[in-house]
């Protein structure tokens, strides 16, 4: 857990003033830079120490084999695991012969800063060395937004006291050792150097380092080039083994004189390409990092960034941690997706390699939602790439004798890595979140090319796993038996809510999209008889309802299960998962995290206002939110509901998720989903958005203490301003033609440079609902930047 | 599959007349000798060919760790796997320094009989050696029922065309090579060389080898003594080395002359004694068997037997095939059982490594109710057995966070080494499967002194854990959720019928033994409250019922999922387990094994006529097979729902499991259970008998071509026995105090040397039901011994 103070409250960065090495693995996630392509932990420049060395590719993977006590049919055999790669980051320094190493010697100054508009992670470190010299260093780090495939760093030393001897080591570094792994099954499968030398060459002010993964078989190379600023008989001196490639840079600078160093750090890999082909991409970005030059790249990073806020900032008056948070949380699901560009944006971005550096279904049902909205462009990708899975997807599909495809549980490159199937491949509900995506980003965007050349295949795809899996039943319902939906602390149950409503609008959707896209839909072998059959299912659709209590059992029977013994269940025995068998957990009303009532956040059409409120009540008795998939959704429909204080308090612990450590384990990587959430529990939540079928809708609400909430959507190529203050919200259309908009009952058009205010009342919810002892949200006070 | 032909049929004896080498596997099961405590396969004396060496010593375990992928709470850390020990079966014959071999030479004769009255397989070879030299060989060898540390063979050769150098070669060896095993789950764990040497001694005729295990600890020692009867001048040489015991015997033999070796064989084994006292046993244990020599083993061997048969024959006339199987099955059945001693009878008793060696539930299910009528001693030590692991239950029980004990579904000593949990932890039923045997053998032997002992504490420990794994939803039912019945294709499921009827009798019998023993009880700290929740739990069991098909669902919910779709499932694609997800088996109605209809056999009061016949057939129609442990229940509720014909199919098949090796792995070792099951289907199919507090009830008939039928039956100390003809059943109690009985709805008094004689009628069932497509068993047509 990092405590309250570990950050500087600021609304455009996040600072850290002194250096705490008890949470360095949690600041090495939280300060990672990420393009979605490249990702650097924040790991000290030299090196050490470390919490957790990271630097990541998308989509580099090594494999290794899952094994199984006893095998079953289907059981994927393999598993992929993210790996850490060619560390560029190194830039170690001597200081009169003594290593700059912050655990000896006197750190007289050390603070970290993430500059969100920037792009940036900048270091100022005031260090008196044990033999009592003084030097003042500074870096700034960069994942280039515009250049895709580069890194880069100023590093600058200034000695303090006089003529001091300074040598700086930057390194390419491979296969560095990685701590042992605790036991926690979240964290990744530790790979001891899984890096094989191919090739190596330095020249000058240059290196490159090729390898290759044994099993997977995926190369990669690694650059680096420099440009140097010191003092008259600066020397220097490269060098470039297997594992390592070093540039060596030793002068004498004075008091007042600087050394400087600026290390253009790039990337290739590849599946198929040769040793000479990735070696030479390397060097080709090198040399267009150089010809830019580290202003440039500065420049461009903050261009980048200065269009992504035009377009997705949120504005918060009353509570300024979360003012950060929420920036915070935007900036890294931006990091995330930004350039990922056909390949997976994983759970944990490539901040750390928590979960083996998998995507999940919270990728298209939490991170590109907020995506659609902001960085439009991002989605289309991760999308292209969820279909350049299909061959994989109906590979699985046919291996588990169904229909259309299954797209994996967890994955890097599409293969099914889950090896427990009950929470894996029976939770086939990460299709209808592709689906649903899909939906989501036509609707928002109206692309017609992606929707014949994306859209239409993954809809009929994932149609045609629901229409397999489902079956009517003597009277015509649909039922999915026997699948696990969201919350994972049930399995393998009959008509799942969340699951069945889902499936129902995929459905639905590839139905109508079919019937749009007619002779795109025949060429993959859609007729009007399998479009009917579709519509048919989803109409058909069975929802449970428990007359008795008033409720929606989360599955069939749910409701009749025993209560989880919540005063039984000491504070420290969380997360259950922990500390309980899955068994135990399985047959027993305890919910990890929102299910039925993430059935209500994504399809509340299918819920009257009293259902939502009594099943929303319900629900909140069993969540113990062991998932951090569970905050920001229990916000929105809180908010919706009236709950506003709640909502509050979770849209806080789903902002904090990371900058609090409050799952204690942003060590292995931050929590994309939630952080993404927290922009939903904004716009979701207290803008009450929400977009079906062309409407795009709002229905706002303040929570306590906050006075005024503004946030900027992207629909249909318009940027969109909303600003909420008390009793009023106020509609602003940036730029773009006019477009037409609902708030509460009313529908409207806006126009360009106009605004329109319309009025709200607060609505007037039940008594507070009750949580899981030990389980309540923390109240939540704002706090300001003092 | 052994194809018809491969063994004669007689009444008491299983002859291969000739050595097929594509069947030795099976074969080596199907003659394989135990007492319970040892077990031989029936491997070749000469070593190879071979299937799979098997010697086993009961409880003699490696332990391995158990890998996850994805570990979870509460999932067993290491698995245990039988060992294959020292062989000291080996008679290595060289003629004329030509090694035999069966598989060069010309092989004039093979024949192999297993005899069931003299409890010894009998070999005879006649073979003329790639020189051309004929011998013939004779070997007899036994597991002695009397002296259960002890095995022996007689090993005799006679050459067949004058002076012949013959060289035996008689053997320990220890870490035999093992065969790469298979990639079906239902195979053990292959263990490359799990012994390691600790002693080893030779001197005179005698030779001991002491070993122990890696990682489990556990201590054997094996020795052999020997008698040599050969022409003058036959020399002989011992040796012994860290995994070898020889002695070499060498004569030169005239034709008409006989080379005969007697071989004496001890094992000992121990967690805990030394090597000195292991080594000593079997010192001692060679000494006894030398002094009874081999005629007294012989004649020991079938007194014993004389004895078994006496309380245990079955008669069946009309179809020979059958009264052999039916022979073979309870010899067999008392192999496994009857000297086990407080170790574990397991599913392949000691004639395979099948399953790891590991006992399972159908002990106390399938096997114990066979023994309990015929050999009840076994039945009191195979229940000090489980009360001895106790222990550990209680221990696994806390993990899971339960009450009671939680026996494992699966183990050698009593850790639960069950690696998935859905077919493992889940399935509860072992416990009132143990708690059903104590309460049967109870009621057939009023054993006040068990009862007081071990079975008090037996059903105690289970009923706690019903208690505390069930409980009363708000109308005061109640249900036990999340767990797994009989049927192995499905899992996870609320209200199993079997397993809240069984759950229910588990409480109730604890209740009654409980009140009965007030101050044993008390000491286990039950009170009369604890009494009074088992008898609450169990009145109010809830059992679901589908009004609208008029059927009792498996489990709840069961009858509303999809069918499998068997008409497109093709014949080679079962067993279905191999062929498809246990997603796509267990959200389907379709049935592995028996699990509602088991409940009728087992739990019949529970359900009307009507219900039965409804019932069966119903789950006809879902019941693929894929189970050895299900054609024998099929068989007892066909029987008592009238379908006379199809009881006699499953009864074969049963009964004709091994013999015929209907399920392909016959080679891992025999289906003990099913074989017990084939003495179930008689009894309580045919002879209808039933044992319900203190009641024996039969109402009995005959299916198609059995024109009599009869069977033996120890109860309460005295010996019946039943004879069933067309119309009549006879009542006769060979020996002990008059004893009251039931025929159909008359009760009766029957007294010792005296005869009852009463009427039945054939009842009159419905159409015959169906079954899967591929999946019918076949017409049985009774078969002769010609």
């Amino acid at each position: 857990m990092i405590t309250h103070g570990s950050f500087t409250i600021a609304p455009w960065s996040v600072t850290e003033e002194r250096l705490d090495l008890d949470v360095l693995a949690q600041t090495e996630s939280v300060f990672a830079l990420s393009n979605g392509h490249i990702g650097l932990r924040a790991n000290l420049d030299e090196g050490e120490p470390f919490g957790l060395p990271g630097t990541y590719l998308n989509a580099f993977y090594e494999t290794r084999p899952l094994p199984y006590a006893e095998a079953g049919y289907g059981y994927p055999e393999d598993g992929q695991t993210v790996v850490n790669v060619t560390n560029g980051k190194i830039m170690r320094l001597l200081v009169d012969d003594e290593p700059f190493d912050v655990r000896y010697g006197t750190l007289l100054g050390h603070v970290r800063r993430l500059d969100l508009r920037a792009g940036t992670l900048a270091r100022e470190v005031h260090w008196r060395s044990p033999a009592g010299r003084e030097v003042k260093v500074r870096s700034v780090r960069l994942v280039s937004f515009v250049q895709r495939s580069v890194a880069a760093i100023r590093y600058e030393i200034e000695p303090q006291d006089g003529e001091t001897r300074i040598v700086v080591q930057s390194e390419l570094v491979a296969n560095e050792p990685i701590p042992t792994q605790t036991k926690d099954p979240r964290a990744a499968a530790a790979l001891r150097a899984p890096l094989c030398a191919e090739e190596h060459a330095a020249d000058e002010l240059r290196a490159v380092l090729v390898h290759r993964t044994q099993s997977s078989g995926l190369r990669m190379a690694a650059g680096m080039h420099h440009i140097i600023d010191g003092p008259p008989g600066t020397q220097t001196r490269t060098s470039s083994a297997d594992d390592l490639g070093r540039l060596t840079i030793s002068a004498e600078v004075e008091s007042g004189e600087t050394l400087t160093v600026t290390k253009f750090l790039a990337y290739a890999w590849s599946g198929q390409r040769s040793v000479p082909s990735v070696r030479d991409q390397v060097d080709a970005a090198l040399a267009s990092a150089n010809r830019t030059g580290w202003d440039g790249l500065v420049a461009g990073q903050r261009a980048y960034l200065d269009d992504f806020w035009e377009r997705a900032d949120v504005e918060l008056d009353g509570d300024d941690e979360l003012q950060q948070a929420v920036r915070f949380a935007l900036f890294h699901t931006l990091q995330a997706g930004a350039r990922a560009e056909q390949r997976a944006i994983a759970a944990k971005g490539l901040t750390g390699s928590g979960y083996d550096g998998h995507v999940f279904w919270d990728t298209e049902a939490y991170v590109l939602p907020v995506l659609t909205y902001t960085a439009p462009h991002a989605v289309a990708d991760a999308l292209r790439w969820r279909h350049s899975t299909l061959d994989l997807a109906y590979d699985r599909a046919r291996q588990l004798c169904l229909g259309g495809a299954a797209f994996p549980w967890r994955t890097i490159r599409g293969h099914e890595c889950s090896a427990y199937w009950p929470a894996g491949a029976a939770a086939f509900h990460v299709g209808s979140g592709v689906a649903a995506a899909v939906g989501l980003y036509l609707d928002a965007t109206e692309d017609e090319e992606f929707a014949r050349e994306t859209g239409l295949e993954l809809l009929v795809a994932t149609a045609r796993l629901w229409r397999s899996l489902g079956h009517h039943d003597a009277h015509g319902a649909f039922h999915i038996d026997g699948v696990t939906g969201p919350d994972e602390y049930s399995a393998v149950a009959d008509d799942n809510v969340y699951t069945n409503l889902m499936a129902a609008r995929n459905l639905q959707a590839a139905a109508e999209l079919a019937a749009h896209l007619h002779d795109e839909a025949a060429a993959l072998g859609v007729d009007d008889e399998e479009i009917a059959q579709w519509r048919d299912a989803a109409a058909a659709v069975h929802i449970p309802y428990d007359e008795e209590l008033g409720v929606h059992p989360q599955s069939a029977g749910f409701t009749r299960h025993q209560i989880w013994d919540f005063g039984d269940t000491p504070a420290d025995r969380y997360p259950l998962l922990l500390h309980y068998p899955y068994f135990d957990l399985y047959r027993k009303q305890v919910v990890k995290q929102a299910d039925l009532v993430l059935a209500i956040a994504m399809a509340g059409e299918h819920f009257s206002d009293q259902e939502k409120a009594r099943d929303f009540e319900y629900y909140e008795r069993l969540t113990v939110r062991d998932s951090s998939l569970s905050a920001c959704i229990q916000a929105i429909v809180a908010a919706e509901v009236g709950h506003l204080q709640l909502a509050y308090d979770y849209f806080g612990e789903a902002a904090l998720m990371d900058l609090a450590d409050l799952e204690h384990n942003t060590r292995d990587g931050l929590h994309i989903a939630s952080l993404a959430g927290s922009w939903l529990a904004v716009v979701a939540g207290f803008g009450g958005f929400r977009a079906r079928n062309g409407e795009f809708s709002f229905d706002p609400r303040l929570p306590p203490h906050i006075e005024r909430l503004a946030f900027r959507l992207v629909i249909r190529g318009r940027r969109v301003r909303v600003e909420v203050v008390p009793g009023e919200a106020r509609y602003e259309l940036l730029e773009g033609e006019p477009l037409r908009l609902r708030h509460v009952d009313t529908s409207f058009t806006l126009e360009s440079g106009t605004a329109q205010r319309h009025g709200w009342t607060a609505p007037r919810p039940g008594p507070a609902p009750k949580q899981p002892r030990h389980r309540e949200p923390s109240p939540r006070r704002p706090r300001g930047a003092g």
